[in-house]
C-alpha cells in the first residue's frame, strides 16, 4: 500500500498468468501454448520488416492487418479490432461494451482474467455457475434478462468444454439487449466459431488471440470481430489509451500467419491427434478427463490430491497448471505437448501411481 | 453512438495521432521519429530472437530489460516499470497514480494525450497556463497545494522548451504529497534527466520512451522509473490490464539499444547539430522560433498563417504538425530531420515567402 495510489490500484487483485520460467529441459504443459512453431511466412515477414524503419511509428490503426483478419473471415476491415493480444483486447471489451448497470454476466469457472477486468474498471459482475459437469448451461443466462453483458470463452477454459453455435445462436436470439462476447482463443482445436453470425447479430463480437493456435503467444496479437459499431466503440478506447498498441514487426508477423491458413489447420490437426492419444493414455491411468475442444486436457485422479500431482511432475521437470479455486481444486490442465512430451508426462504419471 | 457502448466510450474525445502515410519520397517531419536508424545491436539481436521460441509467450516481468534499464540508470529493477511505449505507461499512470479526489495539474499547452487519459479514467484536470513565452512556470504549480498529481513534459511538447533539474528539484520539495511525473520523452536532446532525483523524492516518477533518441517508435517500448511503491501501484494496473505488454522481439531490441548509449549519444549529437542549423535558416527566412530542448521545434511566421504555411509544404511533399488548439495555432512544430530534409524544408519556405 501507498498513499500515492488511486482507489482503483488499492482495490486490485491482479491476474496471475502461468509462469515462464528459466528453466532448461522444461516440458511445458501450462500456458497453453502450441508444441509446433509458427509459420515460416510470419517468421519471413518478421525478419523483412527488421529494418532501419523501425524508427517511424506503426499504422496507427493497423489497416493492413485487419484488412487481412477480414478477408480471411470474409468480413469488412470495419468490423474488426486489433490489440495486443487478445487480453488487451477483452481489457477494452470490458470497459468499453460491459460495463454498464446490470451485472455482466460469465460462468463461475472460467478464465480468471474476467473478474480482474470487472474489478480494475468497477464493474459488477455475476457469475452463472457450471452444471455439475462443468459445463455451460445458456438457459440460466437467458434467465437473467437485466444483464449489462454475456462473457465466456467457447471451449471454455479451464474446462475444455465447448457448445455448438447453433446453441450460442439461441442466446443471440434470447439476449439482443446487451452484448455478447464469445472468446474464441481455443476454438480451432474442434469447436465451432460464431463468426459466421456476425452479420447477423449487432450485439455479438468474437475474440481471437494468435497466442494458440498460430503459435505466435511471443508476438502479442489478438483480434475482435463484430457490427462497426461495435468496433468503433473499442477504437474510442484504444484511441484513448495508446494509439500503436501493434509494433511493427507484430504487424507483418500476423498478417503472414493468418493468410497462412494450411499452418494454422495442421497445428489444430497434430494437437487433436495427440489429445486423442493423451485421453486414452489418461484414462488407462485411472484419471477422469472430460471432454475437450481445446489445446488442452482438464483431468483428476479419484483419489490423488491435484496439488501432489502437480509437485511431482514439477519434480520431473514437467509444468502443469493447477488452479486452487473452488470446484476445481482436485483437477490439473495440462496443455497438448508433443507426442513425445505427453508420453513423458504419462510415464512420469505411471510412476506415481505406481 | 450505439446502445451497446458503455457511458466511458460515450464521453471520450480520442486523441488523434500525427499521421502515418503511405505516400513514397516524403519528407516526414510531423511525428518526431528520429531521421536516423536504430542501433545495429537492436535489429541483430531482433533477428536472433525471430525464431520458433516466439510459440511461447514473454516474460510478463520482463525482467531482463528492467535489469538493463535499472543498470543503465543506478538504478534497482524494483525501481523500473515497462510498458507498450510510453502511451501506455502514461495511461496506467494516470489511472494509478493520477486519479485521486483533487485534479491533477498540468499546463494548459502540453501533450494533448493528458486530457484524453483523464476522460478515459474520470479524473478531474486542472490546466495551468504557460507563460507569455510559452515557459512552464512551475511556481504556479506550488500554489495549488491540494491536488490529486502534477505532470508534464520536460522539455515541453510541443513547445520544445525545458526546465533545469534544480527547477523541478524545488517543485518536489515544495508538493511532496503527490505525485509529480516527469515524461521525459524528449529529454536526450539537450535537457537535463530528473533520474538522478529518484532516491531523493518517494513521489517522483520519471517517464522515458524508446521512440525518440532510440529511434524505435516502430518497436513500441516505454518505461518509468521512481520509487519502489510507485512502480509495485503500476504492475498492479498492468497485471489487472495485459499480463505481456512487451513481445519477444520489443524486448530483446530494447535491451540491446539501451545496453547501446553511445547509439543514443549519436542520433542526440547529430539531431542537436541540425536543429542549431535549422533554427538559423528559419531565423534568416524571419520565422520566429521557441528556443527547443527537444528533437523539434515550435516556430511561427509573423504573417503567414501556420495552416497555410503546413498546406504549402504538404504540397511539396513535407509533411510538419499543426495543432488547432487556442494560443498555438499559428505555430508548427517541425521535427527535426536529416541536414538534407531541413534543407529542403527551407527551399520550399523560401519559395512560399519569396
Amino acid at each position: 500500500m501507498s498513499r500515492f495510489w488511486s482507489k482503483t490500484v488499492q482495490g486490485l487483485t491482479p491476474y496471475v498468468p502461468g509462469e515462464q520460467p528459466k528453466m532448461a529441459r522444461l516440458v511445458k504443459l501450462n500456458t497453453n501454448e502450441s508444441p509446433y512453431g509458427p509459420s515460416l511466412k510470419a517468421l519471413a515477414a518478421i525478419a523483412q520488416a527488421n529494418n532501419d524503419s523501425l524508427r517511424l511509428y506503426p499504422d496507427p490503426n493497423s489497416d493492413a492487418l485487419k484488412a487481412t483478419i477480414a478477408d480471411v473471415h470474409e468480413l469488412e476491415p470495419n468490423q474488426v479490432f486489433v490489440g495486443n493480444g487478445s487480453d488487451e483486447v477483452l481489457a477494452h471489451v470490458f470497459q468499453g461494451l460491459l460495463k454498464h448497470d446490470n451485472p455482466v454476466l460469465f460462468p463461475d469457472i472460467t478464465y480468471s482474467f474476467y473478474p480482474v477486468y470487472c474489478n480494475l474498471y468497477g464493474i459488477t459482475a455475476k457469475t452463472i455457475p457450471l452444471n455439475d459437469n462443468l459445463e455451460i448451461n445458456l438457459d440460466d443466462y437467458v434467465a437473467t434478462k437485466q444483464n449489462g453483458g454475456i462473457i465466456f470463452p467457447n471451449p471454455n477454459a479451464p474446462t475444455g468444454r465447448g457448445l455448438p453455435r447453433e446453441a450460442i445462436r439461441q442466446l443471440l436470439e434470447a439476449n439482443q439487449d446487451s452484448v455478447v462476447v464469445i472468446d474464441e482463443a481455443y476454438v480451432d482445436f474442434g469447436c465451432e466459431s460464431c463468426i459466421p453470425l456476425i452479420n447477423e447479430f449487432d450485439n455479438l463480437l468474437v475474440v481471437h488471440t494468435l497466442s494458440k493456435s498460430r503459435a505466435l503467444a511471443g508476438l502479442r496479437v489478438g483480434f475482435a470481430v463484430g457490427h462497426p459499431a461495435l468496433i468503433e466503440g473499442l477504437e474510442r478506447i484504444k484511441n484513448s489509451f495508446n494509439s500503436y498498441p501493434i509494433d511493427k514487426l507484430a504487424m507483418v508477423g500476423a498478417i503472414a500467419a493468418i493468410e497462412e491458413t494450411s499452418h494454422l489447420a495442421d497445428i489444430s490437426r497434430k494437437v487433436q491427434a495427440t489429445r486423442a492419444r493423451l485421453i486414452n493414455q489418461l484414462d488407462e491411468l485411472g484419471m477422469q478427463t472430460l471432454p475437450s475442444q481445446a489445446n488442452f486436457v482438464f483431468t483428476k485422479h479419484p483419489t490423488k490430491d491435484a496439488a501432489g500431482i502437480a509437485a511431482f511432475l514439477r519434480e520431473h521437470n514437467i509444468i502443469v497448471r493447477h488452479f486452487k479455486l473452488p470446484r476445481i481444486d482436485q483437477y490439473l490442465r495440462i496443455t497438448i505437448g508433443r507426442d513425445e512430451e505427453c508420453n513423458q508426462l504419462v510415464e512420469v504419471l505411471k510412476k506415481m501411481f505406481a
